[in-house]
């Protein structure tokens, strides 16, 4: 999964009956840190996250799969919402 | 999902079976501003978008969900029209 | 999908069984305009194109769609070959 | 399956259901000789690894195999901690 | 797939159990002229390759079909060990 935060929504009326009542919110992908990184996308949500939220989506077929038996066509979903990201020193291997 | 604008079509006589009544549309992914970003690729559509559509369209397995019981070989397809996008000021967690 | 053209071909004896009988071609990705774009890959095929082709192609999963019930451990498959690609100027939306 | 080092932690209280109790680890992506290569992400993990392990981690739908038949809406996991990377010069084909 | 040249081996002890036997190699992305082009990998193998071989790999779900019925969490896989690319100059369409 990678971090990111919610900056806005997409709003519209024609779309394949299978998305119907999803909501589509505007993710900016971001580091550990907070620094942008990388290409805008289109998520579905799980979570009720709002604008600002800190989350974390996941891709691909599994983006899919809160939605079962729903088969939603979506390549990626927020599937948290972070309370904190610790990050630590690189320790020796073991 | 990414978005998108439609520029063009592609025409195909030869292809594989499964592909045969879809539309293949030319897709130039774009940013919620609307500036260019990224490689353009050719997408199915369940939506009838036409040639200038704001769009956002789903890749890998999952844009083989709306032609479901048929397995359509595509990896993009085009699943809603845009009628708006939001952007929002980010605002703090929670 | 991606548009790209035939520029050669794979010869492989020792291989996984599944593969077997499938022709192994190389495919230089480009843009609608017919210009190089991105790293050659090497494609299954379900339409026998042949060198010098444009085709497009389809990745992931879906890739190995066209060879159902057989399990071809393939990511990537030529679909279709390009008869033409239409481009035009954007319009307003809707 | 790529190279990493496991530098920190997410916490997250909000979250898809089928992730409770998935520890969610951010890895650095690195090459053989351990410089870093490319955006941290979030992994889920099937070995136990610790802040400054070297590991391997999984990604796309084989990345939620290890948990099933629990679906887990992950796209990377940790399957292994590394011993050792033995790299060979190159020699002749065959 | 992708042409790779493989240059090493992952050892490891601690994994996730589906990967016990797997030999894990590590790959380096060439182009069709032997060039490097892109980040090394790790992937399973169903061909018995060795160090400085030339081979080709596929990504993804298919990566772990060869090992049906087992689910084996890779997301790379090498299917096969290559004779000979054949490079052709681009003939006209058709």
């Amino acid at each position: 999964m990678f971090l990111g935060r919610v900056i806005g929504r997409v709003w519209s009326t024609v779309k394949t009956p299978s998305l119907s009542g999803q909501r589509l919110l505007v993710v900016q992908p971001v580091m550990p840190d907070g620094a942008p990184a990388g290409r805008q996308l289109i998520c579905t949500d799980t979570t009720g996250a709002g604008a600002g939220e800190l989350i974390y989506w996941c891709r691909g077929r599994e983006s899919s799969f809160p939605f079962l038996p729903d088969e939603v066509p979506t390549d990626a979903t927020i599937v948290g919402i972070v309370d904190e990201v610790n990050l630590k020193q690189p320790a020796e291997n073991g």
